[in-house]
């Protein structure tokens, strides 16, 4: 009789070719596609617990998830077998054990998202970034960015349908980076609430077309009213990058 | 009656989401929307002629292609107008007014294309680029890339099925460029042969995997002979950047 292991994957995944991470009976997910190559390999039901749930059509260059096995096959197999029953959009990147007691979810410290726009028009890749056709004021960004660090309640910037005990989310890095005509942001956290990296980045933009000022963002944080934030700007430019433990 | 006009367009598409650029009776491809779209804005019938027909999969940056109407229109007018009658997926980024003598095909002076390598595995944009798992000495491929420089016939690297009356081309520049795990091949010649640079990237990385010695791929080209030289590589890395005329 073999052990019960604990196995961490880290996950690349091009999640246009899904419908979100998680598992869903009549469509094609990531988190279905993986359990499928998983039970494959081992012969057993497994349940795969990821860091963060991602929408339909947003990627991943550092998705982790874990899974228990008493599948018995070396760490060093396991990643080559489990890319060979995936399809090409889904790459494992990494296999560890992990201690029994590991959970991705609730063991996360926290994740890195990245948000990707392109500024000006293009007909070219348009499901891996998003294109924004105003200019914006960097500095102006910047100045309102900083005012979403540190411990506070994100609720203007939640899908108000969705509800959760609580909306107090802390926000360790808030970073804008442009080179060319890409406009990067990335934003570490120990939570997200729903779509709050996309409605972020929607109000953040507007800030920097002067449409609202950084004075007027700190109010719309304040209010704590999804109504008074700008718009969530589509899942396709999102990137769950890294997770840390 | 209003004048004949020769417009010269300069287009911008991503490759995934049609045919080819050439016109076909059942199939989605660039020149046939890009006619579609013409001929609801002027009224009329319109025939458009480019610079290079992309393989189906293959992008653009800058291609360019010409067509002459009577329909009366200021130029600021056309580009903003063919743009909402277009896909997302095609953008015309330049409208210019030519003699009537202009032929974006017979015209073009020279094209440059850059081909897109992913160094190792990825599972993202695996539609923009092509992901090569081998690892490859760029000192060997520039040495054989150097060889290619210059008016030389290039039957070895075409599609053996293609009949034209010459295999001769003049290539001015052909240049590697690695960043990060980019890898990327641009090349400028007055004409390309059937699948030329596709083939030609094909064998020079098996140049750069010491599978083939720089000697033997001078001999291969030497040979005018398709079934000396390597393997195609994919259309979807290949993006037509500009037309130089």
């Amino acid at each position: 009789m073999s052990i019960l292991r604990n196995i961490k994957l880290t996950i690349e995944y091009d999640g246009i070719y899904f419908a979100g991470w998680q598992r869903q009976a009549r469509q094609r997910t990531i988190q279905g596609e993986i359990e499928k190559a998983i039970e494959k390999l081992t012969g057993g039901k497994v349940s795969l617990i990821a860091a963060g749930r991602t929408d339909a059509g947003a990627h991943a260059l550092g998705q982790v998830a874990n899974f228990k096995t008493k599948f018995n096959l070396s760490l060093e197999k396991i990643l080559p077998a489990l890319n060979s029953l995936l399809p090409r959009e889904i790459l494992i990147k990494k296999v560890e054990q992990v201690p029994l007691k590991f959970n991705a979810r609730s063991d996360a410290k926290s994740k890195v998202y990245r948000y990707c726009i392109f500024l000006g028009q293009t007909a070219l890749q348009r499901k891996y970034l998003w294109p924004y056709r105003f200019a914006v004021e960097l500095n102006r960004i910047r100045q309102a960015t900083r005012l979403i660090l540190g411990k506070q309640d994100f609720s203007s910037f939640c899908v108000a349908k969705s509800k959760k005990e609580s909306n107090i989310c802390k926000i360790e890095k808030a970073s804008w980076k442009k080179s060319g005509d890409i406009l990067e942001f990335e934003i570490e956290g120990d939570r997200f609430l729903h779509s709050m990296v996309r409605i972020l980045v929607g109000t953040l933009l507007e800030v920097g077309r002067e449409k609202i000022t950084p004075q007027e963002f700190l109010r719309i944080l304040k209010a704590k009213d999804r109504r008074r934030a700008g718009r969530t700007v589509p899942a396709c430019g999102l990137y769950l990058m890294e997770v840390k433990f």
